[in-house]
């Protein structure tokens, strides 16, 4: 097994319930204090017959490098992606967002994006296999286990995912903040849509705004015109989550 | 002159900028390539006095540790905090916004709230002095310059600053998932407000909810309830922004 080390109460429990992931072990230091997380963790590892092992909180610090692992730590299968194709046919009969990514570089901000996806109904996420972060140890642990709860498309070129969605009746958003349109002007509320969101420094490419059939931005109230991109794609999102609670609420 | 070192080309193009941070110098590495950017840096450097030295990648790696420094680091003073009724007295007469946050830990959460609350035009962000980050380095590079053009309130006690709030004519808004009343449900255009919003695992703390004049929740579209605060953050501050143009529009 090609393992990945995921680390933080939250997400391993996420990846416990999930149930989408092959565990190998679970570390649990054996100097903190246990808690109601711990126990917890601990509960769902014997349910499922997942070995858990009390270890020294350097073992611990040296797995997870710099990052705050709370004293506990799992060895685990790495996340699937999938292809583009069995997405959509998956997700074929109803009303389906997924955001693309083009070229997103930190992995605390893909955490954050993948959180806020999941939270907001997006059922995918596009990644560039070769620019930008893939899902890592950080991005598990920023993303809070949301990464166990939505489709991850790993694709070689972001032009082509945006011809094939098109294709298949999604409706493409660009968001950059050279564009005219204001982000909450758009219905999200019965169409299928993919929501395109720029590189930290570089911004979205030209190339893909010009496929773009909706190209917004997000407002501001001062010049400085800078959010970071996963509140970016936070906002743009729950707009059309505040769209759809409205309908609903009639 | 007690020195900060803060990282990354815009980050530092902002502290020049915005001119309220002493320079000591500006180390830019011999070795990357030139830019746009950090010859703008250099521009201003000149045009403001500051030295700049090209040093060795090692020399900037070692200052900025693991962090992306870009090519680029400055040595500056410290951001400077402001009391509360300084912040009331400068921000009388219009309707004003301040951020609370209730002991958020992650200099990456706290960097992109600042950031956020910049260009939603919030006025102040108010900081417990000893939970929670404060303005280290991290937090100037992730807020991409921002510090710099916000009031950043430093108050021992989250519940006095919120009660001082009130008696001065701010409406208390608590973020909290377990709230019945949804976020979008705020008219935000008419009044002076403070956004408080809590720590990244414990929320925010019942004694702030029971102060506060509406406590509202953002509504989710999956059970996977758990957004990264900033982003959560984001998303309020940007409905009080998206009311306020549309308002202006209208």
């Amino acid at each position: 097994m090609d393992n990945s080390f995921i680390y933080g109460k939250n997400a391993i429990i996420e990846a416990l319930e999930a149930g989408n992931r092959e565990f190998n072990r679970i570390l649990i230091s054996n100097t903190s204090r246990s808690d109601e997380k711990i126990e917890k963790i601990k509960e769902l590892a014997k349910s499922k017959g997942i070995v858990f092992q009390f270890v020294g909180k350097e073992k611990l610090n040296q797995i997870a490098q710099d990052a705050r692992h709370q004293g506990v730590v799992a060895q685990i299968s790495p996340v699937q992606y999938i292809d583009l194709d069995e997405f959509i046919e998956n997700n074929s009969g109803e009303n389906t967002s997924v955001v693309v990514l083009d070229g997103v570089e930190d992995s605390h901000n893909l955490g954050a994006i993948i959180r806020s996806c999941v939270c907001a109904g997006v059922k995918g996420i596009i990644l560039p296999s070769r620019r930008g972060v893939l899902v890592n140890s950080t991005v598990e642990k920023t993303s809070a286990g949301a990464v166990n709860h939505i489709s991850i498309i790993k694709v070689n070129s972001i032009v082509n995912a945006i011809q094939r969605l098109k294709e298949k009746n999604y409706w493409v958003i660009a968001a950059d903040n050279h564009c005219e349109d204001n982000y909450y002007d758009i219905d999200y509320t019965d169409m299928n849509f993919a929501l395109v969101m720029g590189a930290e420094h570089a911004g979205i490419s030209k190339s893909l705004i010009k496929l773009a059939d909706f190209k917004v931005k997000i407002p501001m109230l001062t010049n400085f015109n800078s959010l970071n991109v996963s509140n970016a794609t936070a906002i743009i999102l729950f707009e059309s989550v505040r769209q759809n609670v409205s309908k609903k609420r009639g």
